[in-house]
C-alpha cells in the first residue's frame, strides 16, 4: 500500500466538560499540527497517489472553518468536546467526503484510505485512520 | 480506528552478548524516547481514547524501574539482551497488563491494541504492536 | 560560554488587538513550547552549569499560572497583546527574578544570561536573551 | 508484530512530465530522507529484528545509485516521474531482494513485510508497505 | 535582544566546482529549509517585533526566484557556488534589502539584525548573521 | 557570521558524583546528539565555510574515543562527572585542536570560533561556544 502525507496547522481555543478533562475543564488552547495520508494500492499514470498541491489545499479547506476560532462557539460543536481525538475524526470526515466528490483529482475508488494525525504538544498526538469503501 | 499517543523517556546502561552487536558488547548507554499508543474502536461519551494525563502516568509507571539503571543489573533481564525490540515488548507487557487490569480509566475491553515506539537515536527505532484481546 | 536548555509547554486561549493580527484577532490559542537556557562562563565543582532537575521545575513553575488559561482573563495581562514575543520576556523576567533569588542552586552571579525560546507552530518562533548583570 | 527501522538521506535532481507537476515540470532537486523498517513477528536468538548495523548498510547500498545524481539521466527511470511515491516503490524493491537474497543476515522468511518511508520536505512524505511473501 | 523567526522551505537543482566537493560536482538537487529572524531591541506598541504574516510572505518573495529551479541556470549565480553557505546570505541580502525598503511593515531602523538558517539534511545547515546599520 | 553545523551521536555509560545528581548517580546512559558548528567571517574561494565531509570526519574522530564506553573507565575522566556540559568542553577541546592543526583544510585562522552542541533528551541539551584566537 502507497501513502502520501502532507502536514499544515491550526489554532484554536476550546474548553472540555467532564472532570476527567481537570484543568482543561478551563478555555485554554492548543496548536494543532495536522497530518493527513491517502493511501491507494497504485499509483496513478503519473506516477503519484495524489497531486500533492491539491493535497494541501484540500487539506486547507477543511481546517479553515477551526482555524483562529474559539471551537466552543462554532455551533456544530455546542454538544462535544473538541478533543484532539474528535478533531481527528472531524477532518477525516471533511476529507473523506472531498475524496468521495472527486475533488482530489483521481477516481474516489482509487483512495482505499485516510489517516488523519493531530499533534497537540511535543509529546502528545492522536489519529484516526479508515477506510472510504 | 483511533489511537492517542504520548511520550517520554528513560537515561539507561546496558550491554549486549553475541558477536552481532560489534562495539555495542561493551557496556554503553542510551536515551530512549518512548512513546505509547491506544488503540481503539471508538471514543468514550467524553470523547476520548483515553485520558492522557492517566496515560502519561502509566508509562511512567512502567519505565521508572528502567530509568537510571544499568539493565545488565536487573535481576529479571539476567538471561536477555535489552535490545530496543526487546525493551518496546516489555513496555508493552506492563501496559496491556495495566490496561486489563483497569488501570487506565476505561474499560479494558474498549482498547483494541496497543503500540510502543522507541527510539534509541535520530536515525533508529523500534516499535511493537499488539491486539489485547 | 556555557549554556544549559529544558523545555516545557504550555496550552493557552487569547485574543490580540489591532489590525495587524488579521484573524488573530479573535480568540483562537496556542500549544506554546518554552525553552530556557542559562548561560555561564564555567561550570560549578560539579561540572555542571544547573541541576538539570531544579530548572525543569523552575520553568514549569514560571508556566503554571499560564497553563490551560485564557490569558485575556489574567488581570496583569489587561491592557498588553500576550503575543509569542511578550510570553518569551514574560518567562525570562520570572526566570531572571528566580536566579537573582537564589532558587537555582547556584550563585546568582555565575548565571550570565537567560534565553527563552517559545515555539508557536512548526513553523514559527520567537526569543528573548538578555543578560542578568 | 516488531519492526526495527534505520534512516539515512540522499541529494538528488530530477523534472517530472505531467501538467499535474506544476512548476515541479522543471529541473529541480530534493533532500529524501529515507527510513526502512523491516517487520517481523517474532526476534531471533540475540532479542533483535536485524542487525542495525546491516540494516544501515542495506539501505545506504540502495541508495547510492541514487545519490548525488540526476535522475533523469539514470537509463532505468529514463520512462518515469522519479517521484517520492515512485521511491518508495524502488527502495522497497532494492531491499526486499536483498533480504530474500539472505543479505540481511535473518532467515528471509522471518521478515514479514518492508515499510519504506520517504520525506521530501518538513511537510510532505511518502511510504510504501509490503509484505514479502 | 527579541528574535521572531519563521521558515518556509524550497526544492531546487544545483552542481559545483572544485575537488573539494568530491560527488556533489554532479548534478544533484535539495530541499532546503530556510529559517529567517529577525532580532530587535524592543517590542513595538503591539508587543511584537515583526508581523508574522507579513514575515512570511518576504521569505517566500525572496525565495520564489530560486524554487524549482537549476540554480546552475539561474544567470546571476553563473560564476558561483550555490552552497549552502552562499544561500543563507543571499537570502539575507534580499531580506535585508526589503526590511530596508520599509517592506517589513516596521521602521527600518527597530531591526538590529537577521539570521537565516537553511538546512540541507537532517545532519547538516548553515547560518549566517550580520547586523543592518 | 557564518556557521556550518553538521551532527552525529554516541551511546556511552556514566554515573556522577554528588547529591545534586539524585538517580543519576547510579549508573545509566545516554545517547548524546552531538553538532559542532565551525564560524568563519568569510567564506573561501569555493563558497563554503569548511568542506562539509571533512568536518563529519572530524567530529567523529574526536567522538570515537567515547562511543559504545562506559565513560567511568576511561582514564582521562577518572577525577571529573562526564556531564553533558562537560562533553561539550571536551568536544570543543578536541575539534580546536584539529582545525589549529590544519585538519579541517582550511587556514585555521579563518575559522573564528567553534559552537558544540549535546542534547542528551527530546527536552534537555547543552552547548558550549568559543573563541579560537
Amino acid at each position: 500500500m502507497y501513502a502520501v502525507e502532507v502536514s499544515d496547522h491550526i489554532m484554536i481555543a476550546h474548553s472540555f466538560r467532564g472532570d476527567v478533562f481537570g484543568p482543561a475543564q478551563r478555555l485554554h488552547g492548543a496548536t494543532f499540527a495536522v497530518s493527513v495520508a491517502f493511501l491507494a494500492e497504485a499509483l496513478d499514470e503519473h506516477g503519484i497517489v495524489v497531486d500533492i498541491g491539491r493535497a494541501f489545499e484540500m487539506l486547507k479547506e477543511v481546517l479553515a472553518p477551526l482555524n483562529y476560532r474559539n471551537l466552543d462557539d462554532v455551533p456544530q460543536f455546542k454538544s462535544v468536546n473538541t478533543t484532539t481525538e474528535f478533531l481527528t475524526r472531524y477532518v477525516f470526515d471533511g476529507l473523506a467526503a472531498a475524496v468521495k466528490a472527486g475533488q482530489l483529482g483521481r477516481a474516489p475508488r482509487d483512495i482505499a484510505a485516510i489517516r488523519i494525525t493531530v499533534a497537540e504538544s511535543p509529546s502528545a498526538r492522536a489519529w484516526f485512520e479508515g477506510t472510504l469503501w
